[in-house]
């Protein structure tokens, strides 16, 4: 089994948004934004979200841990920081970590009757 | 919190379409194409867009601008330029901008009862 | 107005299939698998596309030009060639040009009562 | 007909989750997270999947061949290998190949009374 780090370290999401409403059983499917991390690599990747609005200065930093040679898929709706990230409202994310990494951004939206999702392999910025 | 800009300063969207009908409350569920864009550079990022189109040539520039670290979420329907987009025509788009950007491309369709949502970051360009 | 070409030349889509069976009006909600193809370059773009499959030889050429300067959305269910492409098949498509282009694959499913949406840009391959 | 390889070798999917539960007929409509590879090379493809997990070690490998020139749509819900890989688990993918392959990550979600659909091409490591 491999411990060999996969990914790079800086990464975006430009369409971030939480639908304001869901339909249906709580939590499965309460409308959500995720950002999902692989750390395949022997150490823990030290993680930090700064998150850019339209109209105000970005906010942040969100700090999280990804062990070693884990799964780590994290809702925005849950991000614990310098203040909660709140539905209905355009933002962008920037992800940083110590170690490589890679990121997915799925959306689930359950506003309507039945949910609609989306995903995207984030953008791998190399900084 | 750093400024320091990232991405890519040509993006394509291939596949632009904003469907024709809506259902449900406007402007949340009303069908769009939108392109989500970060500056999150220490300068204003101008933008221009070109639209390609399948039977005639490209219209454009449209232009915007999006703010020092700032997200900029803007919906294809509400562009401002040459001429509107219309719904139901089939179209690509070239953004270019004199600043690093991150473009990801988002549909909400919702023609049917349900909406369906479709995201992929766009093709970064290197020109 | 730029018409530098923008893009690769080999494409691949490795999610390829055609859900069997719709629900709504047609053509608009039919289900379909398209590749979106932008040729932003001043020269027609001659464009072969190969269909892989899971239990027999891959399919092929199949041929079309994308003009200068042009976007062409191409539903795979109406690609004209050595034969069709059949609803329920799993395949992958190699999509090869003279010219750079930009791809994007989108499927809109609508199987069930509420059309659901995919997308994501193709895999630029450097060949 | 070419026969030349595309892609590359190390391939990650990082937001893997089968929905737990399901709406319409097996197995068309049957919740599922797919991983749609191409071989367009001359030689068999020998593939090994690592599943990363939340809260555990990494499970695997988990072994399949793709034939020359092939598409091989693998549903996640059905690899045989160490054990089963479960309903309603976050997990995250690592894909190597020892000849170059394209892969695409798509999901079903069944859940509700309407299918949603979402899709990415993995992200390529070039390890």
């Amino acid at each position: 089994m491999t411990t060999q780090a996969i990914g790079t370290t800086t990464w975006v999401v430009a369409d971030g948004y939480i639908p304001p409403g869901s339909t249906g059983p709580a939590p499965a499917m309460t409308s959500h934004d995720s950002i999902c991390m692989l750390n395949a690599g022997s150490d823990p990747a030290h993680v930090t979200i700064e998150v850019f609005y339209t109209d105000r200065e970005p906010v942040g930093p969100y700090e999280l841990t990804v062990p070693a040679r884990r799964a780590h898929h994290q809702r925005i709706n849950d991000l614990r920081g310098p203040e909660p990230i709140l539905p209905g409202i355009d933002y962008c994310l920037v992800i940083r970590s110590d170690r490589p990494l890679v990121v997915q951004h799925t959306r689930l939206d359950s506003r309507q009757a039945e949910n609609a999702l989306m995903s995207t392999i984030a953008y791998p910025a190399s900084l």
